[in-house]
C-alpha cells in the first residue's frame, strides 16, 4: 500500500474538472465539479439517514439501481434540498452533463451542497457545462476538490496504490466538510474512484462496511446533513481479475479503501468549521464494538469537551461525563483517561477518579494541532476511534451568519 | 394560581441562607446554601441518568429512602464528583449542617455543583457552617439562589400561591444552570419547597411526572451533567388535608408545581452559558407525545439552529434538517415552520419546502430575546415544547477556559 498523489485522478481513466459557473457569488470560488471515467464503471453509494434527503440523493439512488455509472456531477453553493422542483432540477443537471459527455443521464451521479431550501437556478450550470467539460483532464482532481468545498478551508484529496492479483491498482478520493457533519450510515460528500475491477455488489459491500468505522465516526457539530453521500466508481482499467466474492483480493481492496477513507476522515474532522484542533478519541478495552463506538462518539460530540480542547484545558471530568451519558453500558469506576499529542502523553484519570498530573505538561500536549483522547474501559478487547474537532469562536461566527 | 415573590421562602416555615465560605476564590461569590424547614417534611427528588453520578446524589438518594427531609445543603465551586472520597465528604457535609440545626444527618439533602474530579476540601464548609446558620431567615431565598450559581448570570427564583381544600398554599423554588445542561429524567439543580401537606409518595409522583415536560425538555449544550438533581420539600404547614391520592387536590398541586417549574425552565434556558436568546420550540400536530418531544428537543439541541439564532438568521433549512435526523417518524413533506417573537410571526416553510418571506421582517423577529420556533407536523394532536438558547462566542469563551 503506497501513498500517491492525484486524488480522484490517481486511478487510470478518470478525468476531473472544477470551475466557477456562478452559483456562488464569489467569483474566486469554484462551484461546479465533474469526474468522468473513460468507460462505464461499477458504482456504489451510501446516503444520509436524515429523513429530509436532498433531491440529488434521490436521483442518484435511482441512477445507481443498476450498479453502473460513468460520471459524477456536483455543485456547491446550493443543496437543492427542500425545494418542490428539486428532483426535476437534479435530473436536468444529469442531462446537461450527459449530453456533451456522450453518455446517458442515468449514468451520472449527481450531488449538491450548500444552503437548504433555496431554489437552485439551472442557468449558470447550463452555461458552465461547456467550460466544465473543456476543463476535464487526467490531472485535475484538485479543481474538482476545490469546487465541492463550502466552508472548508482546505481541499481534501488522498490516493493509494496497491496490487490485486499482480496488477497495480489505484484508489483515490476527494471530500468536503465542514459543518452539518455527523454522518449516520453515510456521510458528507466524498467521491472515490478506482481502476480496480470489482463488481458493483462487492463495491457496495466494501463501501457500506468501511463507512461504519470511518465516516460514521466523524462529527463536527452533531448535525446529520440532508445531503451526505459517499460514492465510488470502479472502472476496472487496472485489468485485474474482477473481485466478485469475499476473497483475498477483496480484503486487499477493503484495506486500500480504508487507508484512503481514514485519511479523509482525519482531514474532514481537522478542517471542521472553525476548528483549530483535530480530536481523535481512541477507546479500547470495551466489552464490544458497539460500546467502543458509542463511547468514542459521545466524547467527540460533547460541546464541553470540544470547548475545553479549544482552551487546551485538561478538563477530563467532561470526558468522563460524556462517557457516563453516552448510553453505553460502562463501569465508570474502571475508566482510565489520558491526553496525548506529538508533545507527549499524560494520564489524568484512573479508575474513574482524578490522579495528580502536571497541568503545565498537559497544556503543552493540548496546545498541539492533533490531540488524542485515550479512553480505556478495562472491560474487554473491543476498540474504536472517532474523529472530531474543537468548538471555537469561528464555528459560531461561520454559522451565525452562513446565508448572508 | 397567583405569582408571588419569595422563592424557596414563599412557603410557610422555610428559612434560607447563602454565604461565601471560601470554596470559590472570588470572595464576592456566595458558594454555600442552606434551606431549612421548621418541621420535618415529605421529600422527593429525581436525579441525573448519567452513569457518572456525583457523590452528593448517592448520599441524598440514601437519605430520602424514608421520604423525609428537613434541610437542603448545597455548595458551588466543586461538584464532588469522580473523587475517591466523595461519598464520605458528602456525608460529612450533612453532619456539619445537622449539628447546629438539631436534626439528624439523614434528614439533610446534599448537593454540589462545579468542577468535576477535584477533591472537595471540607475546611471552608466546616468553618462556614456557623455564619451560614446565622444567615438563615424566612426572607433569604435570594442568598441561597445566589450561592448555588456557577456560570449563571442571574439568580433564579419563582413562587406561586394556590388553594388546596380551602387552605392557602405556597410553592416556590430556586434553580441554577447554566452549562452541562441536557437533563434526562432529572435535571440541573433545582430546589423546591411547599407548605402544602402531601405524602412523599404523591410528592414523588408529582415531581417525576412534571420533569418529563419541563426540565427534561431543556437543553443548553447537549451535555447531561453528573450532578443534576431536582429536590422538593413539603412541610404541610398550610394545614390542608394531606394529599395522599390522585384526587382533585393532587391535580391542583401538579398545576402549581408545573407553573413554577415551567418558569424555572425558561429562566434556565434563557440564562444558558453565553446565551443572548431564549429559544422555545413548540411542536404541534404530532402523532404522539414521544414524537413531539423528540422533534422539539432535536431542534433545540442543533448547534446549527442555535448558531443561526445567534445570528438572527431565518435559516429554517437547519430546523428541517434537525427534524429529519431526530429519529422521530415524521412525514417531512408535511412539516410547516414559523418563527415568532414579540415582534411578530412569519411562516418560512410549508409542506417541507421553502415559501417566500421577508428576510427583513424575519430578522426583526429574530433579533428579540425570546424566540419561538413553531413546528406543525400535521400528523395528529400531540404537542410539546422544548427550551434552549443560542450558541454564542461567549459559550465558547466560558467553556474554553472554565477551570482556570
Amino acid at each position: 500500500m503506497k501513498q500517491i498523489t492525484g486524488g480522484v485522478c490517481a486511478a487510470q481513466g478518470f478525468k476531473a474538472a472544477g470551475i466557477h459557473c456562478g452559483i456562488r457569488k464569489n467569483q474566486s470560488k469554484r462551484d461546479l465539479a465533474l469526474i468522468v471515467s473513460d468507460c462505464p464503471a461499477s458504482a456504489a453509494a451510501v446516503y444520509t439517514t436524515n429523513l429530509v434527503k436532498g433531491a440529488p440523493l434521490l436521483v442518484t439512488k435511482a441512477h445507481l439501481a443498476d450498479g453502473k455509472a460513468q460520471a459524477i456531477l456536483c455543485n456547491s453553493g446550493n443543496a437543492n434540498t427542500c425545494n418542490a422542483d428539486g428532483p426535476q432540477i437534479a435530473e436536468e443537471m444529469c442531462r446537461l452533463a450527459a449530453g456533451p459527455l456522450g453518455i446517458t443521464p442515468e449514468d451520472v451521479v449527481v450531488a449538491s451542497t450548500g444552503v437548504i431550501g433555496q431554489p437552485l437556478d439551472l442557468t449558470p450550470i447550463a452555461a458552465g457545462m461547456a467550460p466544465l467539460v473543456a476543463d476535464l483532464s487526467y490531472a485535475n482532481s484538485l479543481h474538482a476538490a476545490m469546487a465541492i468545498m463550502t466552508t472548508d478551508t482546505l481541499a481534501k484529496e488522498v490516493a493509494v496504490e496497491f496490487t490485486l492479483g499482480g496488477k497495480t491498482c489505484h484508489l483515490g478520493g476527494i471530500a468536503k466538510g465542514s459543518g452539518m457533519i455527523h454522518p449516520n450510515m453515510a456521510t458528507m460528500l466524498v467521491f472515490l474512484t478506482t481502476d480496480a475491477a470489482i463488481s458493483s455488489q462487492m463495491l457496495h459491500k466494501a463501501l457500506s462496511t468501511d463507512v461504519q468505522s470511518t465516516f460514521n465516526m466523524v462529527s463536527v457539530d452533531g448535525d446529520t446533513s440532508t445531503n451526505d453521500m459517499v460514492a465510488i466508481l470502479a472502472n476496472g482499467l487496472a485489468g485485474n481479475t474482477p473481485v466478485t466474492e469475499e476473497n483475498q483480493d477483496f480484503t486487499v481492496f477493503i484495506k486500500a479503501l480504508n487507508t484512503v477513507t481514514m485519511q479523509l476522515c482525519r482531514m474532514l474532522a481537522g478542517d471542521g468549521e472553525g476548528a483549530t484542533r483535530l480530536l481523535e478519541c481512541r477507546v479500547r478495552g470495551a466489552a464490544d464494538l458497539a460500546t467502543a463506538r458509542t463511547v468514542a462518539k459521545a466524547v467527540i460530540c460533547s460541546s464541553l469537551v470540544k470547548a475545553a480542547m479549544f482552551g487546551a484545558d485538561a478538563n477530563w471530568g467532561r470526558v468522563l461525563c460524556a462517557i457516563g451519558y453516552s448510553g453505553a453500558t460502562v463501569d465508570v469506576q474502571k475508566v482510565d483517561v489520558s491526553f496525548a499529542s506529538e508533545a507527549g502523553r499524560t494520564a489524568v484519570c484512573k479508575d474513574g477518579a482524578g490522579i495528580p498530573f502536571s497541568e503545565e505538561y498537559a497544556k503543552e500536549i493540548l496546545l498541539k494541532n492533533e490531540i488524542e483522547i485515550q479512553v480505556d474501559l478495562h472491560a474487554g478487547e473491543a476498540e474504536s476511534t472517532a474523529w472530531g474537532c474543537d468548538l471555537t469562536y469561528d464555528y459560531v461566527k461561520i454559522n451565525g451568519d452562513y446565508r448572508t
